[in-house]
């Protein structure tokens, strides 16, 4: 074989550089291929199959699984127990004293795609997941109505249905960045409390109708019926907009650490929001100032004054792959890959950089691009065994550009932990170690 | 309260009808909705809140799970067990002499929106789930290559990676549906091997050209490491566009009932090309005529011969709610839903028929519509309480239209079980009660 092709490693050698410290422009891999004949060292990573000959039978050649029966069918499956390490990370800041009180985080690092399996969607509980019977758990619309009604849920049933793909992010998400010190720690477990589902229920203005909303009404008050009683305001507007009671998410009821059986969803507004177990409706003049929205969910500024009602969250985004807690296998090619999002609209740029923030470039977004839902973005790196500081910026579709912690933290006065939305760095070091910095 | 306005009901009965037998136009809920004032006899399905009074204080109205604090945090989530009946239909032709061998249904009827979750997908093995070890399994690609090659996972994992949801169908799927009698089971026991997932994993395009194709090469042969040695023949050419080796479903590893650690995705085939568990590739001149895909997966036609390779799945749809088990619970508003798709395209239209295919409406369709991927249709429906034939009809962008049981019948011979995907009828009779008919 001496055909002169070259090979995909080649074609990374001499791919555009779209900016500096090796980050390639992607396309070299829709190009035809064209291989270089003769050895495997021309390739990103694989090896010789020196058993290629006898490939062609099973025979002696049978992995030990091809030896037996496989498992029988189950009516509801379940994760390989080979990758049972990919779970949430749970954080209960009060311990045994307060069980259900606190977070557990999606491990944003082990994922790809933009769907979080509902196994893994992040949990923010105040006093715990109630145990809700279906059968004797009501929906119940009070307050400035003409008509206070309450539906159970073989009457939800009979109502239209929407579905949305949308992101739900915990307004503390990424606190740990807050610190004055970086945590060491992978991308999960600092940027976490983000997930995105396939939310389907009822549209909350179609309930609102129903019930007759009275002329004065201008704030919802949302219940959960859990022990924590957790209860937000939310401008009727944005209630008689996009909002969902959901019932289902990816397809099936509603997991109870989301709420089972019924949630709001309020696409690009802080999490809390998102009641769940929700219970009652009330339509009122003003906003109720709750417990949940004076002594927590405000944001402390340095002038002594505290934002409150900050609903929309930031445009963001997070390198998921590489991340800390892993090492870089040699140099070579790699994907850059990450997640992208705003709580205004649609990701509309992902800029990444390998120079600490001096040069960018474009990232790949891919389809669909959906309104207020985590992107996936990707960027090709052939990495040259050096220092590396990675990073990605995104912008949405309202303008808005995610900034650096130093821009964040002028903001806000220390120890404010809510909407953070900063660059996130990861410095590549030494024999490829990665590590969390500030810059 | 007298102010004269109009309930959504008194809406939906003047509502324009869109075909017969209560079929009506669904933007009846855009409009502003106008409530009926002073009782709840004006609502679709609702009761007065008689305790909306009271509702301001949790009190003496907390629910007993507003009593005790919740259940602590998982590091993987789990369904309610309220919702324990939202499982898959095993079904094992030979029972207990070959438990590994049949298939398991999606509960399409007791799911909404578009994405199936993963532990819902339908499953069909030929001897059961092996139990692979991710570390120790590989993939070899091998035959008319210039450089066979072996990748284990931590090499796949170098790769670029794309992300697509997509169907996957059995070829089987609806085989009830062949039978002389209609059976009387509810969608997603006739209907439920198909699922949707958001599939990631690498190009296969890109893996083929790093061993470099021979140009004599014009198919490929897949090989599971399942011990019924699955294998089946794809043509190169669709090998080289769209096909992934899959190594995440829905964000999260693959399931090993889905092909863990790797399957492939070919989206629009039949299922069984598929090929879960991958093991090798070996690229051919020809087909390889595997007992897969000569014994079975063939179709019988009256000619006595039988169509071989019919990759591409019909266009098809049907409605999931109502549907047989179901009983109406009265006349008014009900919202027809249902799941539509193509093996050649994106889903263009689908109609429904409420009385039997005589009269058409034409359905919402659920945003996004993604190509070669299950989309949501929904219709108003006005129930007058009298019998009605429940129908929906789909229409590809490659002017593909889905055909009557009839029309589909006529093309095959009596025992014929593969690529049914003719108009389904659910018949509303007496009392509300829902069957299966054949029209």
């Amino acid at each position: 074989m001496s055909r002169k092709r070259d090979s995909l490693l080649t074609l990374l050698e001499r791919a555009d550089r779209v900016a500096a410290n090796g980050l390639v422009d992607r396309r070299v891999f829709l190009r035809r291929g064209m291989t270089a004949a003769g050895t495997a060292a021309g390739v990103i990573a694989a090896s010789w199959a020196v058993t290629a000959g006898a490939a062609d039978s099973i025979g002696d050649n049978a992995m030990p699984w091809q030896r037996v029966p496989g498992a029988p069918f189950r009516p509801y499956g379940q994760p390989s127990p080979f990758a049972g390490a990919v779970q949430r990370t749970v954080l209960q800041p009060y311990g045994e004293l307060a069980p259900g009180a606190g977070n557990s985080m999606t491990p944003l690092h082990a994922l790809q795609g933009t769907i979080t399996p509902s196994g893994l969607h992040f949990e923010r509980h105040h006093n715990g997941v109630p145990a809700i019977d279906p059968s004797k758990h009501t929906l119940t619309i009070h307050g400035l109505v003409d008509r206070p009604l309450t539906f159970d849920m073989n009457a939800l049933f009979r109502y239209p249905m929407v579905s949305r793909i949308c992101f739900i992010e915990c307004s503390g998400n990424s606190f740990f960045n807050t610190m004055a010190e970086p945590q060491q720690k992978p991308c999960g477990m600092i940027h976490g409390m983000v997930s995105c589902s396939e939310w389907t229920g009822v549209p909350l203005a179609v309930l609102l109708e129903e019930a007759g909303v009275r002329p004065n009404a201008q704030w919802m008050l949302a219940e959960g019926a859990d022990s924590a009683a957790m209860s937000r305001s939310i401008p009727l507007e944005k209630a008689r907009s996009d909002v969902i009671v959901a019932l289902y998410q990816n397809g099936e009821p509603v997991r109870p650490e989301q709420g089972y059986p019924m949630r709001l969803v309020i696409p690009g507004y802080e999490g809390n929001m998102n009641v769940k177990w929700l219970h009652r409706l009330k339509l009122t003049e003003g906003p109720t100032q709750t417990k949940d929205e004076t002594s927590k969910y405000t944001d402390s500024m340095p002038d002594g004054k505290a934002e409150q009602f900050t609903f929309v969250m930031g445009v963001k985004s997070v390198i998921t792959h590489p991340t800390v807690g892993v090492s870089m296998q040699g140099k070579g090619f790699y994907e850059i890959s990450g997640l992208a999002w705003s709580g205004a609209g649609k990701v509309k740029r992902v800029e990444v950089s390998a120079d600490g923030g001096r040069s960018w470039g474009d990232a790949h977004l891919q389809e669909p691009v959906l309104d207020k839902s985590l992107t996936r973005f990707t960027m090709a790196w052939q990495w040259d065994g050096g220092p590396a500081q990675l990073q990605s910026r995104a912008t949405d579709d309202q303008g808005r550009v995610q900034g650096t912690r130093k821009d964040w933290t002028a903001k806000y006065v220390p120890g404010q932990r809510y909407h953070y939305n900063a660059i996130q760095t990861w410095a590549v070091g030494e024999a490829g170690r990665i590590s969390n910095v500030y810059l």
